[in-house]
């Protein structure tokens, strides 16, 4: 049982979105109990939900930010004038169940795109949310955003500083759409840290950029993808800033190798790690393209050490090195250097280490001092069965 | 039975290079009885494997092409300086045992990156090779490329001119690591055209750009990528230079629609279409995205007109485009334009036309004049089975 952050309240309901009837809560909010210094980032497709677009509203023009609504089931995307109306509706009821200033509420949807909101269903469970109030933990919020996840996902701390408390709180939802710029996901943390606007939202950039941005499950970029960070400072406590960058960042990480791990289908998390390029860029490039190349996520899957799939795939990523200098590290174990590869009995070295959930592969090359990382999952089975089922 | 353009003589050989004692053929010979007038086109892999740059080498170098040699089986790629020698011991055999010029050769592989030639077996078979020379039909010989391939891959024309026959038969392989520049592909295209240097290989690489360089299986470019155009000029007849490309570019996107048929585990052939682009890079750019995203691949497989997944993949292309601009038409059915779905019962509108093998994804944009066209295959069960196998 975590004990939240100080001014924070949560609650979670039932709206069935799906209609299917299922015991499971998919709408939830969070209540600061007085103004939140807020940061929110959000999806770089050219395609945004409107909840991001109302989100970003609220975020700029409003310094009265005080809830975060998130339904799971529906994403309210491409829909068009009548989801913008639905949004701005649902936020409004909130604000007024809630006795909540205007543009004080920031709202996330996730699920199938283009469907129109149910606003029935809406009303109703925010007066389930109302009369919840509080009684809703971490771990009941964590489960009432997932979608296809398998299980809720959880990043915390707890700090003493001078004999006071300081807690931050995170939770995260993947499982598929997940990329670049922030993968299909949401993702809330709170804290009661005191801090001010601007070094907080610098920090949560960072962590993002750190954490979020350095994971891919299958290289698509949702419409509706939104982090929300939000400080009610009452625990009165203020960290360095050295310190504060390095929790968020150590948090996102950790929410973001679940995302991985959690990934539709996944059973493997590559740790793809590209060192020696000309420039970051170009390294990241080929961590992005070892990570998204089919072929190797499914030689993952079947734990097959085809290490020539991954030094193909960098060659084929767009960027130009020398392929001579490149050499392949998997699991520890260098494979391939000098253009041809190092003599061993791969089946036996490898057997045990490609059973193994986390995969390290390491590319190096002799251009530069470029470096980039990147968490992948691998492709399998259930990852089609998951995204061919209709509808899914 | 096809009859085979003037001037060449096709052979087949068992040289197991899979070493299970299957009773198929993997080694090949294109014979031509007098120089050839030919061009090549190789993998835009920075790790190219070694038959690529003795091939290439040759094409450079050499006036006096006579002869094509393909092995499946064993890729020859990232084996350093021993396949190397391996590739110019194999072009060495062959010129001696057909008493043929020094660098008259061009050879291709295709299998497991990083095995090395078994070069007993390869002096055993090319022996085969020269006593069946003659024997093989364009079928056994389109049978003997395959590797993971469900069906051979033919396109033939035969023409008359002023009473005079002229013939063209092409061969192609795939079915993995197929994309851009090339695919992972083999492709020999024979003629008894007559044509010179210049215009033949300008034609070829025209052909290419409109064929090979439009589909898409996985995203992956191999190391291996080749296809040669060879002409003997024997039947005399010269062509217009129009009728001679659109010959040519007819044939390659022939084969090239039946590679992505025939992309493994592949049940549909998605033919994106992309119009009203600033320029044919940012149109080229938003069809690959499409034809790569694992989630629209994953949803037509399923028959399922997740149309969302589609303009969600377009958002995220990396391309600036209006989104309220964007109309999408699928299977001939617009349904999406000015940022909403088109009012519909999309199931009982696209229950049937998913059900088809070829689907067409019309994404028009309101920015410009660009436009690119790309076939890709779906992602099933079946390709997730042949690529996680231990080592395909």
């Amino acid at each position: 049982m975590y004990t939240l952050p100080k001014g924070f309240s949560l609650a979670v309901a039932n709206a069935d979105f799906r209609g299917k009837n299922l015991p499971r809560n998919d709408l939830s909010l969070v209540l600061c109990e007085q103004n939140a210094i807020a940061a929110g980032l959000f999806t770089t497709n050219l395609f945004k939900a409107a909840p991001v677009l109302c989100s970003q509203k609220n975020l700029n023009e409003s310094k009265e930010i005080r809830a975060v609504v998130i339904n799971s089931g529906q994403a309210n995307a491409c829909t068009g004038e009548k989801g913008m109306q639905a949004c701005l509706q649902s936020q409004a009821l909130i604000e007024e169940l809630f006795s909540l200033p205007k543009g004080s509420v920031l709202t996330a949807s996730t699920g199938v795109i283009g469907a129109h909101m149910d606003m029935e269903k809406w009303e109703e469970a925010s007066y389930e949310l109302r009369s919840n109030l509080g009684q809703a933990s971490l771990e009941d919020y964590a489960k009432s955003i997932m979608t296809t996840d398998a299980f809720p996902k959880i990043a915390y701390r707890k700090i003493e500083k001078n004999g006071q408390e300081v807690i931050f709180a995170g939770v995260a939802k993947g499982a598929g759409m997940i990329c670049p710029n922030m993968a299909t996901m949401l993702s809330v943390l709170i804290t009661d840290a005191a801090v001010d606007k601007e070094t907080w939202t610098e920090a949560v950039r960072r962590a993002v950029q750190q954490g979020f941005n350095q994971v891919s499950v299958d290289g698509d970029t949702s419409t509706n993808d939104s982090l929300f960070a939000l400080s009610s400072g009452l625990s009165g406590v203020s960290l360095e800033k050295t310190e504060l960058q390095e929790i968020l960042t150590e948090m996102l990480q950790e929410l973001a190798y679940l995302l991985v791990k959690d990934g539709e289908g996944a059973s493997k998390v590559m740790h793809i790690t590209v060192t020696g390029a000309k420039t970051d860029e170009d390294a990241e490039k080929i961590a992005r393209t070892v990570g998204h190349s089919q072929l190797v996520k499914t030689a993952m899957f079947g734990k097959d050490p085809n290490w020539g799939r991954i030094v193909a795939a960098a060659g084929r990523a767009g960027v130009a090195f020398d392929p001579d200098e490149l050499t392949l590290t998997l699991c520890g174990v260098e494979i391939f250097r000098n253009g041809q590869p190092v003599d061993m009995d791969i089946d036996t070295v490898f057997y045990p280490l490609l059973d193994k959930t986390d995969i390290e592969i390491l590319i190096a090359l002799g251009e530069g001092n470029g470096k980039a990382h990147l968490k992948a999952s691998d492709l399998s089975h259930d990852y089609v069965s998951l995204n061919s089922d209709y509808r899914s």
